[in-house]
């Protein structure tokens, strides 16, 4: 509960300084390891969800709340809910791609032991920008943005926690891989480094713009990184190297489920 | 045919360091400018093809030859042909995204005026390596690099041509994409930069490995990148970080043509 109060006054800082819509990481509420899992999970809605509704309400913002456990019919998943100004859900996405990564005298974790992974891609619109979410080892799954910009995304949010063998890696590097190739902002929100903690996370959220440039990155410990994202943007750039339309859907394409996706195109 | 005879210096040069397979640049032996393709158009087999696979052989080595401007049915192709040490024709690809772009203060350039674009994917197999091609303007292309992973490839190899705006920006990142996000090792060769002719390249021929780590550079100007593949090191990266076998082909899909690709996976 001290961590979710500590969130929770950092959204009000944020806010304070006028954010619109703020960013939570994923298991923000939750050490992530699965010694805790089981007794942080819940329902959602459920607590956490009571309190997110509530802040973001109070604090009049677009509340991405990171992740909680959800506990659904009997299975576990690693979830983000989104909540507008009035205190509404506005979507809810459960992490599609389980953690399973054994990296020789790195990390070994298997999230797959206890999560059960999503089913549904989940986006939701707000001042203008379509959002895509995902979480965490998502990131490293192309089509899953690529089938977020068919969709019509401005922007992915990923709320995340990559360690201290795969941060320096690839963390930001990602960010940028699902920036250029799909032409959006990628904002992710990490947790913060804690070296006492049994998860230390490499920290570092970042904003990317859609060229691949990196608008903004928090340092590794407890911080803020506040960015401005612009529609027109976006648009100039999929206008400066259209490869949004010149995708050669006759010789490829990516597809939503068995659906082909590129026949929404407008 | 200057620029011709030197580059076949450059493969006698590679060749006595070692090198079994040598990749030469896009437009190699014809000035990357619209007023030039017509005059340099050629039958494969034709001249350069000729050239290409004598060299080829009397060199005992692999060559990717570049490209080179490629008459065929009365249209014009951006066509790269691969040639074994026996002489042999190996694969032929041709540039399937034409390079139509518009950075306003940048570049502008419409490939599509003057060149068709190809319809296939091309592959070859050496040393126990599937390789894969690609040309320049390809490479912002998830796809086509997704399909290649799909159909078995180690490696996908982009001759190529960035240009001054295009290059600083995005030539190496590209390359990093491609690589990280298929698990493959990329390799390209930009034209070398020179300033008194009537296209600008950006150089810096590059090859990166599969977890994105950049293997060799070459400078901007006149210049030889040797790396090593291992197929082992591929086969370790795809095992410590498994995206290659944890992608949700229910939640979605990369397909040729109208065919799904994950069903030809093992």
């Amino acid at each position: 509960m001290k961590v979710f109060l500590k969130c929770l006054a950092k959204v009000k800082e944020a806010t304070g300084h006028g954010a619109e819509l703020i960013v939570l990481p994923e298991c923000f509420n939750c050490p992530y390891d699965e010694n805790y899992f089981t007794d942080f999970a819940e329902a959602i809605p459920g607590q956490s969800s009571n309190v997110l509704s509530n802040v973001a309400k109070e604090n009049g913002i677009y509340l991405v709340g990171g992740s909680v456990v959800e506990k659904l019919d009997g299975k576990f998943y690693n979830t983000c809910t989104v909540w507008s100004p009035d205190g509404e859900l506005v979507a809810k996405y459960q992490k599609a791609h389980p953690f399973d990564i054994n990296i020789p005298g790195g990390t070994s974790f298997k999230e797959s032991e206890f999560f059960s992974p999503g089913t549904s891609f989940a986006t939701f619109d707000v001042f203008g920008f379509k959002i895509g979410l995902g979480i965490c080892y998502d990131l490293r799954f192309a089509e899953l943005a690529q089938v977020y910009a068919r969709l019509g995304c401005h922007v992915i949010i990923y709320p995340g926690a990559f360690n201290m063998t795969t941060g320096p890696l690839h963390w930001e590097l990602l960010q940028r891989i699902r920036a250029v190739d799909n032409q959006v902002y990628i904002a992710s929100a990490s947790l913060a480094r804690d070296t006492s903690g049994p998860f230390i996370a490499w920290g570092h959220s970042t904003v990317v713009d859609p060229l691949g440039k990196i608008l903004g990155t928090a340092q590794e410990k407890e911080d803020i990184v506040y960015c401005e994202l612009d529609l027109k943007h976006v648009n100039k750039v999929r206008k400066m190297i259209p490869i949004t339309f010149q995708r050669r859907t006759d010789l490829y394409d990516v597809v939503e489920g068995k659906t082909f996706i590129s026949e929404e195109k407008s």
